[in-house]
């Protein structure tokens, strides 16, 4: 089973209260790559880059089943840049410089041979982009997860509007669910986004964890208590990369399965944010992958006795 | 079972973003007894009030189970009053007013009828007064859970670090732990206030939920995501009062019944944030109690397969 994604394939400087990287490999379809690929295989990339990302991450990533055939590598222009500083609490962060280079002009091209893959996440990027790709596929795939930001909602609300009639499953955060909804509750922001369109809701809380609405049904999966949080950039997408790739490997849509993959999606972030950039998820095996899922069964089983 | 608390009985004015109260019945010993009277009888309170306080609550607890024994009723004085505004995200509050009154110069007597009780819940007060009711006892008590807040961290760390390691369980907020740590990551909060005498630490969050340490364990309790929060007032006392109920009703303390005290405790607090107040806790049966029960059994369940 096959994952297409869409996302940004970029260079990160990221400065945390623990350190400072001028220039590391980051962009959401990295990291939802590298996370879902333990998962499942082939993921589908597409994105774009300058000639300047290394070709050696490109090799390791085909390596690890990723194909690269809807990446476009442009001669003499530079990948997109981003750099950030985190906040002592991790959970808010002050953007310091957007460099788009080859971005701007980005107008993804889903391959022949991507057609037909069931499963389709659109990392966090421009909505008509994400528009675009949908209406490039032959047949709708079975699952459609869109990630976005409160930028877009500020800046392109008609087209994230169009572009939430058309998926399944929205991850956004707490901040950007009040933000979109107007409602301050976050059960009554799940109400109102819940009619946008989509079908499932998460609301991302960092180290507080994240919700999963979808009709009347709410489940709270936390995120593992740890003792340092090196480098939050990119745990959203490291997330999204394991929400999806658990639910393109079992195959199972039921509302049981997606908890199972929200649980699957914090286990794999909580390794994104040990080390700068995504080079944990180069590290860790499926039997660190199982360890943690064990840790996260622990943390909140409970034997309940009515009153 | 009987359970002895000792804390405030007072008035409260509160004003939150959905409305305002002048004056309304509060304290921590009042939240702790209606909380825990729906779980174990007798509820054996120590506190001091002045004449103004109404005899038709005292009538209500007695109702309830509560003995009165050990409350001082003080001719001619007012009872201790507080009053605060809640900032829109409810997890922050601001203290406008704090007029001791009586208890400036209270001095808690455990009356010989309380002797021999197996469960002690000191809730929020002078340390000093939760070290002279522990040493006021024959036989210590199997289980002694104490409640404190920031403002003895900073005004009574002596007589804090003292009560600390007399004590089973400690119950203090996320700002709190890091205050009392000098760490940010609640993670290694957790190791070091371990080390200062209590066995185990329950790390609130309030919205996002409760943290139970001991030892190398950890279990994570989510709050229940609720339409609205009224009135966050005395929820944290509510929590403590549905805690050592349970654990008084079944006389378990293992780690795994922590837990599950955990879970009745947040769902006690569920309902008495609906109304100004501890209107919610007097209104409420066992059938809404076990309903709401079920709710966090859905809300946190999940099943994992391993990668």
């Amino acid at each position: 089973m096959s994952v297409i994604t869409l996302g940004t394939m970029a260079f990160d400087a990221i400065e945390t209260p623990f350190g400072k990287i001028d220039k590391i490999v980051g962009g959401s379809a990295t990291y939802v790559a590298y996370a879902a690929t333990h998962l499942v295989q082939p993921v589908q990339q597409i994105s774009i880059v300058g000639s300047d990302f290394p070709e050696e991450e490109m090799a390791e990533l085909k390596k690890r089943g990723v194909q690269l055939e809807g990446v476009q590598i442009i001669p003499d222009q530079k990948s997109f840049f981003w750099s950030g500083k985190y906040h002592l609490d991790m959970n808010t962060r002050d953007t310091l410089i957007t460099d788009l280079n080859v971005l701007a002009d980005f107008n993804p091209i889903v391959p022949d041979s991507y057609q037909n893959s069931e499963f389709l996440m659109l990392g966090n990027l421009m909505p008509r982009l994400q528009i675009s790709v949908i209406k490039q596929l032959n047949k709708r795939p079975k699952l459609i997860v869109l990630d976005t930001m409160n930028f877009w909602m500020e800046t392109a609300l008609v087209d994230l509007e169009t572009v939430l009639g058309l998926i399944d499953v929205l991850l956004i955060n707490d901040s950007e669910a009040r933000l979109l909804s107007g409602e301050f509750s976050l059960v009554k922001a799940a109400k109102k986004i819940l009619q946008m369109g989509p079908k499932y809701l998460i609301i991302k809380k960092g180290e507080h964890g994240a919700l999963l609405f979808h009709l009347d049904h709410v489940f709270f999966a936390p995120a593992l208590p740890l003792e340092d949080v090196f480098d939050p950039t990119g745990a959203g997408d490291t997330f999204a990369g394991g929400f999806i790739g658990h639910l393109a490997r079992t195959k199972d849509l039921s509302f049981e399965n997606m908890k199972t993959a929200i649980i699957v999606g914090s286990a794999l972030a909580s390794f994104c944010v040990e080390k700068f950039g995504p080079q944990r998820l180069k590290e860790i095996t499926k039997a660190d992958i199982d360890i943690r899922l064990r840790e996260f069964v622990q943390l909140v089983n409970f034997d309940i006795d009515l009153v």
